[in-house]
Formats: C-alpha cells, structure tokens, sequence
C-alpha cells in the first residue's frame, strides 16, 4: 500500500485530477485516456481485485459512473473493471473505468471471440456456482 | 418491456441458467460465452443504459459480481457493461458482464488505442465535469 501509485493519489502524494471524492471513493480522469473523458473511479480501500474489497466500499461507485457518464452527456460508453496481468490489469488497486465511446476508432476496443456451448457442461457448471454461491 | 428479452427472463417466460436471484438483481450464465462461466448481472428494473437506473436498483451489482468470481475462484477475469451499439450494446437492459480470462485467446479481447492527452484540454475538461457532478 506505500507503494501503490493509487494510494499515494488517495494520500495526495501525486496528484490528481480529481472529479470526485467522499470518505470511501475518489474519481479521477485518466491521463493516458482512451478517448475524452475516460475516468478512473476507485475504492478508497486498497485492494488488488474486485473479490478483494468488502461491499460496502464498493457502494458509491456505480452512482459515481452514472454521474460521470450526465456529467458528459455520454450516450455511448463502457464501464470496465480488470482483474489481473492477463485481463489488461495494469494497477493493483481496484479500479473502474468509464470509457466514453465516441466513434468506431477512439474508445475501447472490445473483441468478442464466443464459442458455442455445450448445454450439458452449462448445466454442470451452472449446479457447481449455485452450491458456492 | 414488454419486447425485451431480459424482462422475459426475469418475468420467467424464456428460461435462463439461473445463478442469483433477489427482489431486484437476476444473474445467469451467458449461453454465448466468451469464456467458461462468463455470467451477466442484470438489474430487474428495465434501462438500456447505467445513467437510466436509479441508484437502488444497482445495488446488489457488485455484490453479485464478487459472489461470481468467488463461486468460481477466479483470478483474473473482465467486468464490463456496455452502453450503446457502437460500444458494444446488443440487449438494450442494463446488464453486467462478468467474463472469466483462463488464457490470452479465451475471454474479452480488449485493444488499448491511448492517445497523448494535452494538459490544459484536461483541465478544461475536468472543470467543465466538476461543474456538472
């Protein structure tokens, strides 16, 4: 936690262009944006991945998006949240995305590789997540 | 809504793989996964986009999300919810993705396309934003 860049932005040890901030959240616009407007909306808990935060400093950051997304008018946008190296994590402090998508070239760039799947093996994996859940 | 596919789900006239269901939030596997066990987490309150669900109504969200993951000890993994075509939207009801990555070629494919952002456009930005918060 001394070492994390989004703590030390919490700490006011960086600084931040700050869109919003109260006990538990801070928001703040992303200075290598994928397109105008792309922010950051973090937990002030620090944790690595999403599993990792308890609830209840989690409950301010989806009004926190909405609000980013009126704030701009967005019609088109994603909200991103990644979890580890190989799903494009790059900071390991919880952190949400709010990616204005305003034409085919700036924005994320999603693809989606799906595969049919096997009604059986649905079903399986469906029974082992209800037991766990 | 009467139209919508995911209020057929949540009124019970289409079957879903059901994983979590309470008085407001539905989640189900994906039948056209990206990835084993790429859920989707759905508010019951029907909205194409985030900005159009009342606070309330989201949330149990992330809750879910967590609950997903966990259920399915996953370390890396994608939450993403799209809003509009261009971004990616097919179903216009607010829904959650939460995508599994085991590997490079299974789970969201995502491209990075970062621009330089100016300083002083930031700026400008922000305060605009700040104002409308």
């Amino acid at each position: 936690m001394a070492a994390c860049i989004f703590c030390k932005i919490i700490r006011g040890e960086i600084p931040a262009l700050k869109i919003f901030e109260s006990e538990k959240t801070l928001a703040f616009l992303d200075i290598g944006p994928l397109s105008k407007g792309h922010s950051l909306i973090i937990p002030k808990y620090h944790g690595a991945k999403l599993h990792d935060i308890p609830d209840d400093q989690l409950s301010e950051v989806l009004s926190v998006a909405k609000k980013i997304a009126l704030a701009q008018n967005l019609e088109n946008y994603n909200l991103l949240q990644n979890n580890g190296r190989i799903a494009h994590q790059v900071v390991d402090h919880v952190h949400f995305h709010v990616i204005p998508k305003p034409n085919e070239t700036e924005g994320l760039g999603i693809s989606w590789p799906t595969k049919p799947a096997d009604k059986g093996e649905l079903q399986k994996l469906l029974e082992e997540m209800r037991s766990k859940m």
